[in-house]
């Protein structure tokens, strides 16, 4: 296979089973295993990110480049992006790698106009159409970074500056174009700068409606092209900016419904930008489901005690357990899947360290849909939470639940009551969720 | 006046100028004064808060009480009530304060049964409503605690046992009776414990569902008995519960819009709460304009470096500036207004920290409004942000925000724009505001 | 056994095997299995705490008492007093229990006076002696409660008032006198008042100075009375107050060598005041080792996106992993051992939760002390940390560490040098984590 | 002056009055005025730090640069940096400025080896000394940037490998050798990289021992060279990495005491690395004071919302006037001074913002340095501390303190004590300060 000597690795990671001690063998993930009767390797849908595997530099705030990427530096940036692009499919083909997903300028250098922008990705897009045609890796999603350029640097649709909302226009039809040329399942939009730095200088509510109306244009260009999957929003509370106004699935929700959205968009859900937020990863996507717009899942993980986007990949087997059994419950993916918007650390500078992180991540991940399956053949939770509810499927909690009765009705019916605690038992119920895990 | 001995002043705190070093005497807060055309105090709407200043006994979960109220200790609940509310009319005159608000069980015992519970209640009102004919203290709101008693641990509308939501409705529907019988300006409901300690035994979507059935029960409720001011939801994030349904301001706003209440529904929003739920009080003032459902204010602030409510009094002018500053640009409050919902620290013991704690934050509130008028006038703050999204009130974005741009069009254009950005002068602002503060 | 009624099940809980889905059944607590040359049950050193379990009516700042216990409501406090005791004593038999640990004002109700109070806990002690008689249940430690009563809010030995600091003086030397009588293994600390709630009333060096005097004068007694284990400081970064003084292991470490108390006085750790400190678990346990202050655990947890101290009980196996691992390679406790400071949540009202909640916990902590045991005897983490720090066991490496090198020489010597940096491995050594886990 | 077109302005920023409008003047910085005895410019100190200013380009994680400076991009790094050295002391004119500070790699270019880069840096420093024979502009303090280059990626110091240690050791003795030639009043460390991004991989102890001994070398040094300034650690809790071992001033107290460095090493305190450690801008500063290692301070501002270091410049006059309260009482800077390692908003891409965020924040700290003069000479705050404290100063109270009572001596007179808690009066003290802001 491999057309680059970027990986040592020639042969694609295997499964071994549990026993295995290799950081390059799977130990669950066992893709074509059945669960709940569907493939392993159709229920988890893994998708690789371009841009933290072969755009990031590994600097930060306070710091360069350590990976020293033979693409990243160059004379010919199109020569350059066509050997990232090789050395990407290389790591999709090592790791079985069902998806992936990118940004415009992931993949291709911006020119010195939108056109010539355009011209780089519909170039590069072209030698991702030839690379699929016998990859097995197919495209999740696609998506125009609308943030890293100075343009950007006070929004793009919510710029105080038209042009510059017009310009986001032009990058977003090009990159969804794109998108439904390598058949991507779904288009995602995150906002990194449609925020504030200063509410002193922000006229929030004009902001929100341009908001609006660009995923409104977006929208109608979506029917117009018959691009069939999804427009998915990716919730995130802060950073790069102080406000980002899709903060989390919640605040979301009532901007799709506050600009007539619903049918059209859903949500793609971090777990870093959960708990930045807030909220527990479960949380987010518990209520994505409750409120009908759950759409796809960028997996990696935050660390609970910083304030910032770590993004580092997800080992915790029990967070993943419980995102399985959401998931499962719910009858599994549909047009989403699982994205490793996840990067190695700045340290992790050897060209294995990226073939480890995504093996050891996948096997976590494979772990909790193994957990959530015997969870949910035995209703270990779901048992208990029906039995908790079981009043409001009787005559009078239903006919509360579908607006027979009025508030003096059941005010008066109350003054005959004297209702008892009964135990939630957490505790036990953790116990509980520690035998599968 | 004093019909008590708790206090040992017994003449109202009145004006004394800035140059005043007495801590019960006002220094900016000059009732009459006018303000765009309304008296301080009408632009202000001060109330004090049943619960923090009288029913608190100065506990925390570390330790117990440190106040030693009289009215905290003896053999005849009602009658310790009627003390209370005595105490509490004296404090309402040495502040002149023109509001008041509280809960159900802050006034009045509960009782072995709800009857019991109601007919303590409207005792206790029987009372407020005597010392009102003669009192200027008016009802900023009433409301319901459906947190504190331990029928209520899982929740009051979201409750798994349809007979505790039916308790709550019992009390909601005594709670809204009493505040319209009182002249209420509003109604207020805060959803303490309408939240989940664990999501492993929680159905979430179920919950909401309950919430927004309560909700709409109220709402009948109300247009029935002819209660004219709005329903308030006081969002805030967590605390008692890891999570609570009404969040922050967005997620209440996407929550009105589900249950289809946002004709008859509004926040009252609380500094501490805005920044448990991670964004600044101005932030949820502005958004909760900027959606139409801002109503009004619980005045008080947190520390940004604890991760709980601790209800201080507000003693921040620079933000209370940008709070009126907000609340002036939008023509003032309607039937909303400022409650203290703070309370003195639990080492404040005396009698005299009550009374100072009230002057000193009116006091700040009113430089506060001072400063925001002047501003207004000046348009330190209107004039630069009207000068930096003037681009959209040309007839290019004029037109896409109302929709008259498809995507491909304003792409199209975009081909020939190269927009450079401007300063966003966020430290200049800051300077300015500097000047008015 | 039983002498109460309290708890429906009257025989110890029992090792029954990972296949086990009683929760009333170890799975992994296997005490006499011996794991590196100990029995299990001398390694983890078992113990229940009294306040949580027998003494916390499950209120929060939100709402009272839920779980209505038999001892807590009656007319005779000492008598009451006695029945929690038999209560206790039941849970510590049926948890087969090794350790419990007390604050005076758990065990005996405070009196009228200090002298009072004093006699009430000997009364409790002697109870206690008799029942250490034939229980196998020994004292992990005692401590003074000096932060519950008003007289405390201001702080004990930080005090504004020299009669608060006497007064602290004279209830723990009777606590100490107690933990001695029940051969305590050990006395601690936790100074909850110990700190400010704001700096603008505060001495912040006179507080600290009146701290050092006081932990000096306890060591002073500790000797005098031949009491043989340590003192320990339990380090709590905020909550109750705004700030305490031992906010984490690293201040505690500074306090001591101030106040020449290191020979002793070691820490106390809990996990949940770790976090509100900004630090792993692991981070405080590793430096109080690398500090040499190490004493003992509280083990629990609190919620990683809450800012209050929840205390649950710990169920994190991969945490739990990680503790062991670090206790077991500086071979296991001496006097420590782990505590549960840790309460079942207010709604776990029914007595099995309070079983429940131990099984759990102790069986997760076992799983963690066997998945150690494996990665010690696997030199998982040791083998590649070791490997990275080769180079500080060279010549040159141990002559810088060994102060035989001046800056001048080592950066000649560095003129020649360009060093390169090596991968740090994180996600391998976490996907090796994942393996004994 | 001028010898670069950068900035529009060519004549020195002035004291206009309070009544000034305009944002390049003074409204309260009035450099002459005495204050407490002496000239407000002597108290101040302020200092312009070289890497916002003119080495950040305005990137974050997410974009990149927006200011595109003119010294930014170009051939020949030496000329860059000459033409930038040109336009800072440009700066330092237009502002007044007293002070500046550098590291290392703002000044000059790092070459191809550690010598090269030394050669670059002196040069600079060449340039530096000749400039500042006629500028009024000193040195505050020069320190090394050990954590940028990828060499330092798993720390400088703390490297787990001894070839890293030991070019850091090169870097810094040139840097600490261009701070004497330059007289600067004092060296600065700031440990960036030295902490951990895991323990997993990490030997705390051993990294702890590497810091102590490096610390000592360069503490050898600067007495060998004769640098009269103190070495200023400067406390950061994390970021970039997950921890830094410095997190406090309460940590490296311990660490000074630990490794002997208490008589040469104090602390340079940043508000906005204080509140990332949870603490309070005002308590890093008393602790310093009260630990005697006070140093200097770092002057800017975080986002009590954000969880990263946002370095903006300082505006808050309230908390400027209690870091001046604090200062004034303890006599005032000695060698330290107020250095704005604070950078303005990547949006603020105009020169001119540039000099208005310095103006507004020097005015902001001289209003705060008045209203601390005035409220010192009422004792407004002294006055209400020494009264609460004052039974300490009594003879039993002083006797305490001293080490003449013994535990059982004072346990024993606490018998006859009932000691009955006072008001801490919070309230009070935040009117008091709100009349003095």
């Amino acid at each position: 296979m491999t057309v680059t000597s970027f990986f040592n690795r020639q042969t694609p990671v295997k499964f071994e089973g549990e026993g295995s001690t290799d950081p390059l063998g799977f130990r669950f993930y066992d893709k074509d295993r059945m669960v709940m009767g569907k493939r392993m390797e159709d229920h988890l849908r893994f998708s690789a990110a371009y841009w933290h595997s072969f755009t990031w530099p590994g600097g930060d705030p306070f710091g360069g480049e350590t990976f020293n990427r033979p693409w990243m530096h160059g004379a010919d940036p199109l020569a350059l992006a066509r050997q990232k692009a090789d050395v990407a499919f290389d790591m999709f083909e090592l790791l079985d790698m069902p998806f992936f997903a990118f940004h415009d300028v992931d993949v291709a250098p911006e020119g010195a106009s939108l056109k010539e922008s355009i011209a780089n990705l519909n170039a590069i897009v072209e030698i991702f159409e030839k690379k699929m045609e016998t990859s097995k890796t197919k495209l999740l999603w696609g998506t125009a970074n609308l943030f890293s350029n100075r343009r950007f640097m006070a929004g793009a649709a919510t710029n105080p500056d038209p042009d510059v909302f017009a310009y986001a226009c032009g990058q977003v039809k090009a990159a969804i174009d794109a998108t439904k040329r390598l058949n991507g399942a779904n288009y995602v939009c995150w906002g990194g700068r449609e925020g504030y730095e200063t509410l002193l200088n922000t006229n929030l509510k004009r902001e929100l409606d341009q908001l609006g109306r660009f995923l409104s244009m977006l929208v109608d260009y979506k029917h117009k092209i018959g691009f069939n999957g999804p427009i998915l929003i990716e919730p995130k509370p802060k950073e790069p900016t102080k406000h980002q106004y899709d903060y989390d699935v919640a605040t979301v929700y009532g901007f799709l419904e506050r600009y007539d959205l619903l049918q059209d968009v859903k949500v793609n859900i971090e777990q870093n930008h959960a708990i930045l937020a807030g909220h527990s990863f479960d949380h987010e996507v518990r209520l994505a489901y409750a409120l009908g717009i759950f759409g796809s899942i960028d997996i990696n993980r935050g660390d609970d005690l910083l304030g910032w986007d770590t993004d580092q990949f997800a080992m915790n087997v029990g967070e993943l357990t419980l995102l399985m059994h959401e998931i499962l419950k719910h009858g599994g993916f549909t047009t989403g899947g699982m994205n490793f918007d996840a990067k190695i650390r700045r340290q992790s500078i050897d060209p294995d360290d990226l073939l480890i992180a995504h093996v050891a991540s996948m096997d976590a991940a494979a772990r909790g849909l193994l957990a959530a399956e015997k969870m949910l053949a035995d209703k270990a939770l779901e048992g208990p939470v029906a039995a908790r509810y079981a009043g409001w499927d009787e005559a009078e909690g239903k006919a509360v639940l579908a607006g027979e009765r009025s508030l003096e009705q059941v005010a008066e019916r109350a003054l005959g009551l004297n209702p008892q605690p009964r135990s939630g038992r957490q505790e036990y119920l953790e116990g509980v969720l520690n035998r599968y895990v």
